[in-house]
């Protein structure tokens, strides 16, 4: 076989990402005919992230360029969905250093197209990963899990016995933050939302390391600070994360200490960061705002560093099995139409079902 | 004469000012009658902070003791009032080194009890300021002038042509900005609430030295976003100062460049600081609070810092009056009834009718 047939979800103007994606077929070369610097890569997995959606339409600030040389044999300008990835190498040029067939890595930097079934790369573009850590694990690190790592270690100098409180506990980067404080000895008060099967999701989170789980009702009450003080016996909590906005982060703040730092890397409740004013003037709250691809563009060493601490994580085992939904394409069994449609029904599941995750074969 | 009829207000339990607030009248020694470490004081002026309502109200963090040990002659444990005020030196005892009679002199911390006519003290606790300068000057430059001009040039480091936004801009701090940044060749945009005379208003922060005043309408347009952009020619607005919270400070916060600092002073809409989720993640906007109580307390070479920039900036007439009302009490012509009263009447005014500063004679 002298080429690969590689399948690429592309889109050429913004929109609704079930209305504007589809997929380009193009031929690679086969690992034997690559030039000296190619790297050829076939795509192990690839999430479906929020992030990934909010490019396509078009409202989230860092975008791939539309340009009809994002890939080989297009007909139209398009750009190619999907930021976070694994791979697996199937082929590298004589030129390349580090790498060979059978090895994984995941993308050096944000907007590099993962939803795709094969790609030729360049070596730098590329971090080397062991092919021997968990699939979902190695598909997810990059984002979710380098978040958690970073919030957790960048603002504040936490010691073994510190505490930190977030809301959203149960989101994917929740569940990392908890675990990695769990790790490193620092305590977490995790606030999720109130549900009939509550008991299930606190006994969850506790095993995987939580220090207490509680709901947005405690966090919305006032007499139940005295209950927190009673946990930290009187230590402050320095640290917030915030991933959901309104009275969520309004409670979450009040249970801050003096000179707390509270990061902002989401806003699920769609409404604003509201916080007391007394406590930006008599408690000295700094709050601030995290966003993994514009902290890793404007320092590119964090990356590979976070990325280093996080896989010694998760080769230690201390991270658990990631929950999601993984959905396989069988690339030479399926039509490009089929390709578009396993994407589709992907993006309409990962708003009801929870994460999303396309693997390939 | 060998003994001084000292006045206080003082109160022994905490509440609404006007119910609570009492005289203390005791004897003071006369200047030829001081210990070698005294300073006798009498006090010239004395502003009615929000502060200092809020002190007495037991609801701000920072207050004084109350103690039967505040004052000679005390019945009942009680605090004094007044954090702000400008004293002229009655007199000093051998030992003391820098100050003599007629030197005029301002608190060196906060919780001084100012709201006095004479007051004994020690040279330590006092900072010499010239007493040449304008007396509403010298009464409001330890809290509202210091505020300003700390805010302007702790957070971020503004160039000359550099560009800040405010709102609250009619208010005591506001005007001292406008002024302090005129002065350093700084930029202003500063929002104030659209009223009848809003030309009049206008016309006057103008004169002070302002670039541009926008109305709270203006600020609440995302229309009006162009015109800013093009009054500061694409440049980024790189300091935010809040002192309104609420719908002024969601306004404000999105005219901020990336980067920008976005400091809280005050709360005067009751309404909490309501910033915009995207501000944080994308435009990496860091919110912090500004309590100089706090900050000088923290470094106190800070205050006598601030306060030497502050004073050439009065003594070079860089300060215009201050829009304030003087309320005279002669203390040898009241009785202590009459004392109180004065207070009293000065503490109705100050809700409606703008700052009101007690002179003494």
């Amino acid at each position: 076989m002298s080429t690969i047939r590689a399948r690429a979800i592309v889109y050429s103007k913004y929109g609704e990402p079930i209305d504007v994606i589809k997929t380009h077929s193009y031929d690679l070369p086969a690992p034997e005919s690559l030039k000296d610097d190619q790297v050829l890569l076939q795509t192990l997995a690839a999430p479906l992230n929020p992030s990934d959606i909010n490019q396509i339409q078009g409202v989230y600030p860092s975008r791939p360029p539309i340009s009809i040389n994002s890939l080989p044999g297009l007909k139209e300008a398009s750009a190619v969905s999907g930021n976070e990835g694994v791979f697996k190498v199937l082929g590298a040029g004589s030129a390349v250093a580090n790498l060979k067939p059978g090895d994984w890595v995941i993308p050096h930097n944000v907007n590099y197209g993962t939803w795709t079934s094969h790609s030729l790369s360049a070596e730098k573009d590329l971090l080397k990963i062991p092919n021997t850590i968990p699939l979902k694990q190695a598909a997810t690190m990059a984002v979710n899990t380098s978040s958690a790592y970073l919030m957790l270690t960048h603002f504040v100098d936490l010691k073994k016995g510190d505490w930190f409180i977030q809301n959203g506990g149960n989101s994917q980067v929740g569940r990392c933050a908890i675990q990695i404080a769990k790790q490193k000895g620092i305590n977490s008060i995790s606030i999720v939302r109130n549900r009939p099967n509550l008991k299930e999701l606190v006994d969850e989170l506790t095993a995987l390391g939580a220090t207490h789980v509680i709901t947005e009702d405690d966090n919305g009450s006032r007499d139940f600070g005295k209950t927190i003080k009673e946990w930290t016996d009187g230590k402050s909590i320095s640290l917030g994360m915030n991933c959901v906005g309104g009275s969520s982060v309004s409670g979450l703040s009040r249970k801050l200490g003096k000179n707390a730092t509270l990061v902002t890397y989401g806003g699920m409740s769609m409404k604003p960061v509201t916080l007391p004013t007394s406590l930006f003037i008599f408690k000295n709250l700094k709050a601030v705002g995290f966003w993994i691809t514009e902290m890793t563009k404007e320092d590119p060493s964090l990356r590979s560093e976070v990325i280093e601490e996080v896989l010694k994580l998760i080769e230690s085992g201390s991270l658990a099995d990631i929950h999601c939904t993984l959905n396989k394409i069988v690339n030479d069994k399926v039509s490009d139409e089929q390709f578009t449609e396993s994407f589709k029904q992907g993006l309409i599941d990962s708003k009801t079902k929870g994460k999303q995750i396309m693997i390939f074969e």
